[in-house]
């Protein structure tokens, strides 16, 4: 029973993503369907990127991850599927692989213009339901890619996150993420800082870096390194940091190695 | 491995989608469960209805489409099942099959009287769990609908939108979905209006029918064929159209033959 | 195909979700997933006790249960699986199984000590990922939970709602749950009040408990027995009893016997 996730900007009030399992199921009607996140802001290429970075490590090798945050639908942008050794990824060539594809190189990437493989007649504005979908239906009925069109080596890769030392040599941190409990997640990771910081977020001091939020009492700010491939969160324990601090996705954290 | 799909407007706060889950499994453990959409406004029998007929066609055609908006539950309107060469329908008699059974002639239909078919006791206030899905369960396991009901020969049609001409030769159109874009779906199908007009949408004006929305710069209002059904929408590239036109579900726009 | 239903408070629009789901099937790829509720106010024990308390009696007696409501992760709360007559459960000790537990009595209880059945290294702020979905994919499996960690004989039980008789010798109810429609579910049931009762909810005053709301008119508040395990209920027809009444979780609503 081969996986196939999906990630879209679709939301959940409308039939898309149920008619992509439809087509999806209609391929491969053995096919176990995972949703990772249907609530990527629209058209946010860089968060569907998160979505991925946090979630692929923890499925199968052999996982079909079907993304559709695709705000150049129609235009130029190439329809493309890739192979590494964490799955397969069927996606537009606009970035929301990159995050996932800086840790995986590709092994095979191709551009999906074999229409055989395609949902006929195609429209102009819904690839999602008749190229992406179609496209990981067959990967995951074991298609090989090389079937659904010619190979590409390049591929459109979003500039990573840069963490810099300003003058005063504070770390320069940003807010990658907001979760839903208002945690604040950093693009910077535990073993690049290590134990002897601080934090400013915004007005507020963090002194330390802690272990989880259950080290500090309710209501109170703390800084950990998070869940996600090690990155550091900032949280406010039974309470909202984004709210508490005022920040929001790329604002700036200080990081201060004590001295 | 049967498909079951659920179309509800019960919304993802509460365990009620989960319940009707539960009671599938427990009648027809191997089912394949799709969601379709469970934010149909609450009791908005016309949305449920749009969400059908874009969903539907993509879907095997042994499929069971298990839909609950069901404001009259309780009260006189007939719970049925309905087979269609798209597949077995389970819903309340209250028109949310209309436009899929505009365009799928019923092949038979019953009424969910057997008593047999339901879990006892019913309760007065949530057929979805006590009639609605047990029937697509037991349809989705095999058994036949006539076991289920008496055959009834007629249903509740909602009207289907009309699209008229006001004096001036305008096709007067209207809004009949508003996603989660912000596009707005129009009761109009491309291949009524052809490719010479021009729209109105509030105070916008849109000088031609284009292919997608990457043929307009962004920011821009864009008319189209869209992807449901050849119905026209109105977007605005990397925008929300809706809240640019400030135009909502039932409001009109006027499309002009070029002369 | 064992059954694993999902109940938690992380929204859905992280892919923390869709994280555990991959953890599972990477364990037991045959598990059929059923997501009850992720939309749990954050950190409410009390509201996702609620949701499995309506669900739990509508899925087969072998399936899994994963609860993760989980504010003390990390801290000192005890991660355990509790077998009953109703299935297996996965949760925080903290209170979330206190409904469930309640009506079915503890036939084995564990606290999910042994590391070879968690995620490792096992992060200190995660534990839905690295311990709880973890030990419910292997009881799915069919690993004992004997073999997850050593007995524990007590647990961490929220007192139930306190039904009171007042001086006036009216029934003090409270709200329990505001559903996705607004009806207010009461924490007390009808076999309790019997039928001759009238209700005071805020200001309004509702005179008799009746079967269905299709019993009154559209507009018009009503109270009557409801679908989860007989709880009274009050629904204003074909609107929203919240808005309508003003009333919340916890807040009261009287119930007078007639003399």
């Amino acid at each position: 029973m081969p996986i196939v996730t999906l990630t879209t900007d679709f939301g959940t009030q409308d039939a898309y993503v149920g008619v992509m399992k439809g087509v999806i199921l209609s391929i491969v009607p053995q096919a176990t369907l995972v949703d990772l996140c249907h609530e990527v802001p629209p058209q946010s290429v860089r968060a569907g990127a998160f979505v991925l970075y946090q979630a692929v490590p923890y499925f199968p090798p052999d996982s079909v991850h079907l993304v559709v945050v695709d705000p150049g639908v129609g235009g130029q942008r190439r329809p493309m599927a890739v192979r590494t050794e964490r799955g397969v990824f069927v996606a537009p060539d606009n970035g929301v692989l990159s995050l996932v594809l800086d840790s995986q190189p590709p092994l095979e990437i191709v551009e999906l213009r074999n229409v055989n493989y395609h949902l006929q007649p195609a429209s102009a504005t819904f690839h999602g339901r008749d190229l992406f979908a179609p496209a990981a239906a067959y990967a995951a009925k074991g298609v090989p890619l090389s079937a659904m069109g010619p190979t590409i080596d390049s591929w459109v890769s979003l500039p990573p996150p840069a963490v810099e030392t300003n003058p005063s040599g504070d770390i320069v941190a940003h807010v990658m993420h907001v979760d839903h409990f208002g945690n604040l997640i950093l693009d910077v990771t535990a073993d690049r800082i290590g134990y002897g910081v601080s934090f400013a977020a915004g007005r507020r001091r963090i002194a330390r870096l802690s272990r989880t939020f259950s080290d500090v009492p309710s209501g109170h700010l703390v800084a950990y390194e998070g869940s996600t491939h090690g990155h550091i969160e900032i949280a406010v324990r039974d309470g909202n940091a984004a709210d508490h601090v005022g920040l929001r996705v790329g604002d700036q954290v200080l990081i201060r190695r004590r001295r």
